[in-house]
């Protein structure tokens, strides 16, 4: 890279922060006890009960994503109680170790890498356990580039018992539809770093009356995760732990740019970019790990297709261009290439990659592909 | 305040931020699985590891200092096992319910509001109690002020016992001497938000040999505060899950501005203006909590002494003239004023607080005192 600064983050997370979030942590500190910063953590509640399409309480937590993976877990069961988890990746399978950790009877259903769960799968998992107390799914698993049918798996689980929903929405929520009370989800949690814009170091948990009355009876261990702290200083717009001040400044600086453009307009620009994304990854003979119907608006796990490439070569060229893009995990390490294109992308930053994916995949030997890959994202793009 | 951005943030944390560490939080994110995301985990640690003087790992969490004290414990015991926790206000209390929580056997050392614990009781207690796993003690209290004798009570649980000895030094490392090595200290916890000149949300952990293992062994419930994950992914410097990375850029420049002071020379400014703090509140005729023996040198406790006011119009009227200080916590809500002292702040801030607080005192009522406690922060500040 010339100019290092000039590094095109398309990462599954963390992703670029716009330069005003970034000023907005410039402000100089404030108490945490202050009106002021009460003020601000209403304004920030109020626009994040608007992103998560819900009148409930949104809890924000001092911490990375699995945080707020474990506080959803430790606030929702008991030792010994039944848990079903969606494990199609890493980060099912990070949600299945923590409901673990903290004792639960935890049964998965395994879905193949790049695939989805179908709710039917659901279904049989509750009628074989009918003490299921928690089904927990991961909406996008990050690690695949795959989205789960949160929506329909909502109907089938409380059709079916009266476990509560939980669901990982850490690389989807502010980018996919996730209608947290009209789907009837118990529990959603989300970070700071991907959609939302905001660099790492936050994570936010909306909790309906039914997970709120199953927290209180909970007797996980737990002190800093529990959100029943959380639930007494949210009434009075307190943060019960010091909270990173500067991240909320960031975050509100970001959540109002969210309302500049309307949740309508970004989920449409998500799938925009997905769509053109993945134009240019056929369009240069690469392959996709998940199906069109599946893919997620957020993240594309690109594969080598039918190419006789190290998918990792292309990844490496990519970023010795300025485009960062990341490698698989687990058993998909070495396998794929994971670009991000949520939160703060357009369709040039689009074009861009498409155009650093031909230089890569030219300097790899490969031939005939200069403007291809840009042209068909530019179908996509131009054909909306 | 004339100009709200003006405003004195003399709290007992978070504390005031340079303007150079909030700068350093401009930068654009960068990935946290890149070379120089590792090369920027390797400055720190070893900056961190000259504050703490230490040559063990020091494990950052991305967390309040609560989140903190919770890894600590929940690495170092596991259910059933007692702990001896020093009470002394409200963050003692908070580490001993930390232990609670997590199925510890804890007993407690009460010391009354404003006294430091006696090495002997912690004698005494080991003595009743041989099967103790560990000794918790916060350094500085912050809730009234007290420094609690480290260095001795080190020697009196080696001498006595096996158990680890866990201190909570949140709101004195980097601003009060603590040698985690040469005083045989186990674990030592710390946040950024305090003497370190970092905005919240990072906690660091310091952990020796036998620490970790006993972490190793530990069977408390865990997952995101497990510090075994943290120390294998610190081996390679990195973080186990997506770590504040704005934050790190703030530690790191932080830390440079530590180093270009030095430690001894931070150490005797704190401990100029602790004593040019007092001098002026026994100039204006008000109370100190602590007694000159056991005073932070990083926060304050105020009383209203012979002056029949109410402590908490003395705060609003510095609040009014733009400087924020704390009020007290749990049973001491209402009785005192805590003015931290700690971090970015220097003599001429310290006279400019002594100032304010005449203007405060004058506006309640108060009268031959104009002059009288800057004179008297002068007479401290000038025999150095």
């Amino acid at each position: 890279m010339i100019f290092p600064e000039k590094r095109h983050l398309q990462l599954p997370g963390p992703t670029a922060v716009p330069p005003r979030v970034l000023r907005a942590m410039e402000r100089p500190m404030i108490s945490h006890r202050s009106p002021e910063f009460a003020q601000l953590v209403a304004d920030i509640t109020a626009d994040l009960q608007w992103v998560f399409c819900t009148t409930h309480p949104v809890y924000i937590i001092n911490g990375s994503g699995t945080a707020g993976l474990e506080a959803a877990a430790a606030n929702t069961i008991s030792s010994g109680e039944r848990v079903l988890v969606v494990v199609g990746g890493s980060f099912g399978r990070r949600f299945a170790a923590i409901y673990q950790a903290f004792g639960a009877n935890v049964e998965t259903i395994e879905v193949p890498p790049g695939k989805a769960v179908d709710p039917q799968q659901v279904v049989e998992a509750l009628t074989r356990h009918p003490d299921t107390r928690v089904v927990a799914v991961t909406h996008h698993e990050t690690s695949t580039g795959v989205l789960h049918p949160i929506e329909e798996i909502a109907k089938v689980v409380h059709r079916h018992s009266d476990a509560l929903y939980v669901v990982d929405a850490i690389s989807s929520l502010g980018a996919v539809p996730l209608q947290t009370d009209a789907w009837g989800i118990d529990v959603v949690v989300t970070g700071s770093q991907k959609a939302l814009m905001t660099p790492p170091g936050l994570s936010m948990i909306a909790m309906n009356e039914r997970a709120q009355k199953r927290m209180e009876g909970s007797t996980a261990p737990r002190f800093y995760f529990d959100l029943r702290t959380y639930d007494r200083s949210l009434r009075n717009n307190e943060q019960p732990y010091t909270p990173s001040i500067s991240l909320f400044f960031a975050l509100n600086e970001a959540l109002h740019m969210l309302h500049e453009q309307g949740l309508e307009a970004i989920y449409q620009r998500h799938v925009q970019l997905r769509d053109a994304f993945r134009a240019t990854v056929r369009a240069v003979g690469l392959g996709l790990l998940a199906e069109d119907a599946i893919a997620s608006p957020t993240v594309t796990a690109v594969t080598p297709g039918n190419r006789d490439l190290d998918i990792q070569q292309v990844r490496k060229q990519l970023a010795n261009l300025g485009v960062e893009s990341m490698d698989g995990q687990d058993e998909l390490k070495g396998k794929i290439l994971r670009l991000g294109h949520m939160g703060y992308t357009d369709a040039l930053d689009l074009l861009t990659v498409a155009a650093a994916l031909e230089m890569a995949l030219i300097h790899l030997g490969v031939k005939g592909i200069a403007g291809v890959g840009v042209a068909a994202a530019e179908e996509v793009l131009l054909h909306v």
